[in-house]
């Protein structure tokens, strides 16, 4: 059994790194780190995890640390930095739920995030943990950065295309609504009840620090420069993501280009369910680690994407044990989803259902 | 005091528009018709209304309209033929909540609608009923056909904008996520709570009824003919659009030439809250009959305009009423918005809060 | 005109009394007192208020409400006693919408408020102002102690039970759930959005302020000690309480005397709607300051009465107003329900309809 | 491994015993069984059953289900008649999720699930699964009567205090609150969201058919005929119930007595988790299959109780599973919970932090 260490266990992330490490075969926790909780049992800061785990929560430090293959860390931006160092010099792997790892240049860091970097060195250390378009370099990696939630329901619908060729890549646009539960337990007035029930807004418009993360990954996995916008709304849901992306069509591209390149890239990948023209919806993949994909392509040539997700699995910490898994060389799907031995049997056996 | 008649009392804009007839100065329901409600009193089919409205619902012909000075239709699309014929023929004032009148072209009605038009011979009758735009029109109508919530929640952002000569024509993208209460009192499978709470999903992608409706009155306010995308969502909340536009900028324009076309447009418009640089929230607007603007330009140039309604009011009976009141002459807001009166002593004395 | 001041503005019943007032036929806000938000316009803290009301938020003194007629106080509780002498000594008539005034025993208040009071001397020349059951005393007050929300739901629905002696007053079930405005503005981790959102709690069972206000005013309008326990929960709503509250049945009572009970009663008063064996919605109320009330006689004798009501209308700026009115003398629905006119003229003409 | 089939594949209890059993160890699903839906796969018609499952959807009939060792019935009350004799008359135990074998009593059956009984004499055959309290008979039964969702969340917190003495028996109130997916995909015009959300209601007071139901296990489990009254409300959450109940404590009891109640019967167990003072919330058990319990006994001796389940899991799918892991002489927890194996482990090592 792997040993593994959670640092931040008492945020939203933390917990549901709880829940699927508590159902793994290969892993296990043997290690809650916290900051205010120290001393508590987790299962009293959060009475759903009782008669589930019952564990103490502990001071981070080098010793403490020492003997476990991973930990994972779970705090908001900008409070990484001394974990992924101790870890990673005391030959700890470790896996960043935050945003402190995914930007190469320390500029753009400090200009989205407003924190100086600390751990500047490490930069170059740091893998992205984009787990469907990263394996091998997840593979071998001492510090992933798993992505942001927003980068990942755009990422993974809009590579393909872009990959491909099939679209215009000076003006895309990009909107996306996320539910609450992304911007963790922080208390603000505007995050109340009263005020997000029943109402939608948009925010940080033009300046939301996954605007780098999405530039820089876009280019790096498809090798384009794309020219977007991207503008995050607040849902009045507590899970989940739903991207809606619209570009122009290049000249002679038609509908099966599209499905091809999504079947391409994605037909042997359990977490992505490729729909083809049906529309996915917000509710097929919560508490799930899927990301759900569709299109439509209007008879005027402009091709609308469709992606979801739940954002605290895989826009956060289900993909961050599908990498885990994929850094131990264990099946992606490992102790993620109830049903991931299944699919594989299905997989061979009965299988072309999906892009039927 | 005017004479009123509502057709399709029991639906959500019927309601909607009884309570604002209730509060009414210069106009007074006088009857209401319903079809398999004939026989029972409003109140007890909206319990909603009891202690504010005693009223039997009757069944509509020619006779029971003598006398009425105008009459609303709040049926379903494709229902409203005879009533809107009967109500003509008869010289009194119809207008018309649904779909029916706002085409002149019946393929594309019927392509879109899927019915048959019964009444083609009034569609060059019609006026539509975009208030701020086409108001002298309204003034003297017959026939108004209300325009379609999201039309409203897209036309008022964008007319300006294209007016102008703003931005470029060729790809606006548009993304409107909308409530329930837009779909009516439908029973549908989809429509029930467990499957819509918690989710989001788009719907009717390049094939929803507004799109003709949009391109339609688009080139008639601004005379440009846009190339648009328009992606209808469905939101978890009962009332209210958010729209979401996006385009690139012509060359040549800043910030300050958005600002001004909005408020040259805009800004003696009392239900019209342009609001700058503020993006728009949802709950501001519920409830009343406001559609606020906000908009945000990109670094790179990319324009994003977001507006906000209640779909029930500025998108259906709200603006009904707005267009009776222009149509008698009676100030715009009578009788919509409680403050209504207060709002121009407001403007006069201490005013330029609004742009400031 | 009278003039109106309002302390205390910024809050949601702040709210709700500026969009009451701005519609008000005989009463005027003249003034707006704030603390952190003095020198604003009311329109930009606030943006649903745009193009309704523009004013400048004053510091609160006594110079500053010289003039004014009436003040409305809707502040925290425990921070209203200096507005409220300050009104008593300048002769100027003041409605406490918090809690501070409505108790007669101060260690009492101490108990379940956790505050000293500090204007002792003030609570005799308090008067409670649940509308429909102190008239008298609410028109000639100087100050009125505004009802708490849960308390008008309560009160409202069990008093004509108690008092006709038709429910055995030794042990009745109070079961509240109350949407999210009743907290107000307070920011806490528990009312964030994702920690409201898709679940329901009781809270402050035993120990809610409210508790000794029941306990008080059930027995002043029945002259009924009555054994109660009352318990609240948080309801994933916005806004709106509904209670459910059981009972045995006094031998030789039956669902006459019951129904018989509210019509004497309530037949009369405007805001109340007894609906019998109907079953309330909570829906219904919303946005209005009505109180629906039902029950249910089981057939082994057990009573259930349920009543809802709009926590910040009825439940609080509501009847705040509607008290107003009656210490003005005015029609108690002046200026509250866009459709009280109608109300008196069915009233007279058509319409036993209510109790039929 | 087990071969199970499910009759009902279709509706929402279907949906989690498919996942749940997706991710069992010892079972597995061999056939699906629907009616209009046959010949469709499953995932085709829930997609988010997409690469979890792939399986076609097929008639029942007596030889299909030759060589099962258990199937499930998840349809609506009155439809599983012909399901449970096939079952029974070819030797494959079943577990009906409806409620066409919980009472003994057709008369009762008829008065209040309006149907006539097709199987009459099967009704002694069946055992009740409240698999708390009667694992011994579920162990050997052939056919299993899965409890209600309300009963399940009345008849856990409940039973102890009646079957230890500590509560007043003649005057119980039970106010229950449920999320809608309690009423499975039913269309109705009073369950889309427009409705629902934003709103509560009771409903079938006093003729809700759980309450026969809970009378008859009560007296069952604790020997005593209780007298009390159950109101449900429709809540706007999809999944949960919150169960309140009120009682006068009999002389001579104290909180010790219900502490220890609690503990007497329910420390072993797995799925109940007894949080003494604290009040159980909603959320914590979404998703799961515990009931979570707290109490208040007030200073005028009044005890309330709360409990919490997930209706559609340890209100239906997950105690069904349960169930079929006791009959075949399983954990009671295989395969229901993520978390289920690290619970026996901590139960044995530092456990004691449940009723600390």
């Amino acid at each position: 059994m792997y040993q593994i260490g959670i640092v931040g266990a008492a945020g939203y992330s933390g917990i549901e790194l709880i829940k699927l490490l508590s159902n793994h075969e290969k892993a296990e926790i043997a290690k809650l780190f916290g900051h205010s909780t120290v001393g508590s049992y987790i299962e009293d800061v959060h009475p759903s995890l009782k008669n589930i785990i019952s564990m103490e929560i502990e001071n981070f430090s080098a010793e403490a640390i020492l003997g476990l293959d991973l930990i994972f860390v779970a705090l908001p931006s900008g409070q990484a930095f001394h974990a992924v160092k101790t870890a990673f010099e005391n030959g700890v792997k470790v896996i960043d739920l935050g945003g402190d790892f995914r930007l190469s240049d320390i500029n753009e860091y400090k200009k989205y995030y407003k924190y100086d970097h600390k751990a500047e060195h490490l930069l170059d250390k740091s893998v992205y943990g984009l787990s469907e378009w990263n394996e091998k370099e997840i593979a071998s990696a001492n510090i992933i950065a798993n992505p942001g939630c927003y980068p990942t329901s755009i990422l993974l619908p809009l590579i393909p295309m872009l990959k491909n060729n099939l679209i215009d890549e000076s003006f895309i646009s990009i909107i996306s609504y996320s539910g609450t539960s992304g911007a963790g337990k922080s208390i603000a007035q505007n995050m109340i009840f009263s005020e997000v029930n029943e109402s939608v807004r948009a925010y940080k418009v033009d300046e939301h620090q996954h605007i780098p993360e999405i530039k820089k990954y876009l280019e790096i996995f498809t090798g384009v420069k794309a020219g977007f916008s991207f503008v995050p709304h607040l849902l009045p849901v507590t899970r989940g993501i739903y991207t809606s992306i619209q570009a122009k069509i290049k000249n002679g591209i038609y509908e099966k280009e599209i499905q091809d390149a999504y079947k391409e890239h994605y037909s042997t990948k359990s977490f992505i369910r490729f729909m083809g023209n049906k529309i996915p919806e917000m509710k097929n993949v919560s508490y799930t680690n899927f990301c759900d994909i569709g299109f439509n392509l209007s008879s005027d040539r402009a091709l609308t994407i469709f992606s979801t997700i739940d954002n605290l699995l895989k826009g956060a910490a289900g993909q961050a044990v599908q990498n885990m898994n994929i850094t131990f060389g264990f099946d992606p799907a490992e102790g993620i989803m109830k049903c991931s031995k299944k699919l594989s049997v299905h997989k061979s056996q009965k299988l072309p259902v999906i892009f039927s």
